[in-house]
């Protein structure tokens, strides 16, 4: 029985003291059946999770704390004020509740609308759908605006959608649209809003961009924006981010739609006093933590300027391969890279030879699959991966019959990289 | 600037190359300002999180992977299976969502319910109430049945209600109330509402005795039960398990409440393909793999009869130190013991003078904050933390002037684990 072991070593001392768990003393190897690892070496490039630095899950390996206790307010507090700094506001609330980036998009939803009210959502992609769905599905009056999959929204057109329109309680954008590859110009789409009839608030999908891209919250008047400790944050996936400011605080006073878990005042209720309501993935918080400093280290116009040069290059070494890049260049994604599959190349095997290498990309999604394949390029990543990936992307190409120059690809890639380093950090 | 580093070392190998992350290689320690961690030997003895074990820790710290390859397709399978043999059901889908636990009450209401329906919560607790606030705030009509907060909830009185009420769609009970440290007689409570006009669903809040305390979903008819990931399973927090029997599913398909993040069908239809429809907690499922794993080993009779000795010694030690238990001897829960404050004692400076003794308990909620203290024993435990804390919690009461034998109590809780294993383990 595991648990007698220690039943004789009765301790003494008024300091507590426990050494090890019951588990770890009692002699069994948990490793006895093998754990579903990956290999070392795998270039996780899926538009996340992605890849946690070595700091960041050691942390994650720390035991256990009590989340109503001090050291978890000290965690919290630091976490949401980096947040905070890193995406320009000084007058909204950073929340940080447990769940997906989904749950975050709910959360959005649920705490700034009543049913019928009418919200427009501006739908670029997958996740711009997901956005109406979920609207949709707690009763409130969608509107789509759609550009086609691959084009970002058009700000003039937006404007004269709204202008015409009767008046929208919400808007609801996506900042980058991970099913695409695309980023929308989320500054001018954000005027756009303001300047319409009754001027709507702006709730923005900021999932696979923030801390990654420019994004200046309080400046854009941005009201509400939604992210996930597994993208650019380099955390492990389980926290929602939301960042709450004053109009959309108003507007959760007068919101209807039900919600529990989800409730943005409870949480900010709690917040004050450095917990949440409801008991947080505290092992993901700690690697969150460590995720946060790294991005206030590195400052967040190198980060962005790092991603945008990442960018580049993955651009400059996948159209190397002879591939067709979906998004027009002045809509590319800084964090997702999305290329059409060559005409007659299967996605499955071909993806599968990529995996037996160790190269982890993703298909399309929806409409998509099978048809474009997706590079994620956020958060802990250099531009040594990003060409790793686009060399192994085409020496299996070659392999199925797509001659690739594998080595000139993956020196277009580093050079695309370089230059746009050169030009950000003179 | 960070990612430069690698530009220059174009690999060549068909394998994929990537030795390390990006942060690892640029050379900055990402330690240089201290994390907030526990000191060394902290006994947290609260009632989730629970002390995780080293093996599971260390899991949580593994590299990330694919949400949507085969290596997560294995865990979830294992861990899904594992908690399906080990709470007793052959025909309900084990579902892993990721949030606490308070979402996967949520989850369990929106998906089983509609607005207006009759719903009758057997509370005894805060968590009970819980209960009742997620349903009522998602349009249930909502009837309370209750008892004294310390006291579980008596079958017979139930049966006695439920057989001159109008029909309920669905009954909401406590396995286990966290709040007061009792636990309900489920099997006998279940059997009632099955007898009830209308034959109501079962749903249970299993958070904090599933795993721990004896349970069998199918042979005592239970539709839906929920739990979470940092009690008995011996994870971090982060992963919300809801388990869905047939008459659940069937109550699903007619069920109106809104819902998008939390449904069911949805979490199925993707667990067929062994993935989550939201990215999930991965790490949080790494460490969870492994402390299903080592519930399995231990084997569930095993697991339960030694929380129930543990309980034993924690109410004989507890009560020699000459405090008050809760709950009367026939309702106090293996997992979590509540005792009274001893009168004139004030809580904070006491729960102060444990914590400086890296003893963690918790204190009252609601309207028994500062009147009770709770200790949790649940999951990665032995009979030596507990006697450690009742040693530590004797040591602090002494000093407080509540003259108390802690060596003593040290003893008793011991002796009374080991004649309670030596009845449960001849």
């Amino acid at each position: 029985m595991r648990a007698a072991s220690g039943a004789s070593a009765a301790g003494s001392s008024a300091k507590s003291g426990v050494e090890g768990s019951a588990s770890d003393r009692r002699g069994i190897d948990p490793f006895h059946r093998p754990i579903m690892m990956p290999p070392m070496g795998q270039n996780l490039r899926i538009p996340g999770p992605t890849p946690i630095p070595m700091a960041v899950r050691e942390a994650q390996s720390a035991p256990m704390i009590d989340h109503r206790g001090t050291e978890f307010a000290a965690m919290l507090r630091e976490i949401t004020t980096g947040i905070g700094s890193l995406i320009g506001t000084e007058q909204a609330d950073v929340l940080l509740l447990t769940g997906s980036g989904s749950g975050a998009m709910e959360a959005a939803i649920v705490n700034t609308l009543s049913p019928g009210d009418r919200v427009l959502v501006v739908t670029i992609g997958a996740f711009g759908d997901r956005f109406a769905k979920i609207a949709s599905a707690f009763g409130a009056d969608v509107t789509r605006f759609e550009a086609n999959w691959g084009a970002a929204a058009d700000p003039a057109a937006l404007a004269e959608h709204l202008a015409s329109a009767k008046p929208y309680r919400a808007v609801l954008l996506t900042h980058n649209e991970t099913s695409t590859g695309v980023a929308n110009p989320l500054r001018e789409l954000a005027a756009a809003v303001h300047a319409a009839p009754g001027d709507p608030l702006v709730v923005v999908d900021g999932i696979s961009g923030l801390g990654a891209i420019e994004f200046e919250m309080d400046a854009w008047g941005i009201d509400l924006v939604v992210s996930a400790s597994q993208k650019a944050w380099m955390g492990s996936p389980g926290i929602a981010i939301a960042v709450v400011g004053p109009r959309a605080w108003a507007a959760a006073e007068a919101a209807r739609m039900p919600r529990a878990y989800w409730d943005f005042a409870e949480a900010r209720r709690w917040a004050e006093k450095g917990q949440t309501p409801w008991t947080p993935a505290v092992s993901v918080l700690f690697g969150l933590q460590l995720g946060v400093r790294l991005l206030r280290d590195e400052g967040r116009e190198r980060t962005w300027a790092r991603h945008a040069a990442i960018a580049a290059g993955a651009q400059a070494g996948l159209e190397a391969l002879g591939l067709t890049l979906v998004a027009a260049p002045q809509d590319r994604s800084h964090t997702v890279t999305a290329a059409w599959l060559p005409d007659g190349l299967e996605w499955g095997p071909f993806n599968a030879a990529m995996r037996g290498k160790g190269l982890i990309v993703a298909g399309g999604q929806a409409a998509w699959t099978g048809k474009i394949m997706r590079f994620g390029h956020m958060g802990d990543v250099g531009i040594g991966e990003m060409a790793d990936a686009v060399r192994v992307m085409g020496e299996t190409l070659a392999e199925f019959g797509h001659g690739a120059d594998a080595a000139e690809a993956d020196r277009a890639t580093r050079e695309a990289f370089e230059q746009a380093m050169a030009v950000a950090v003179p």
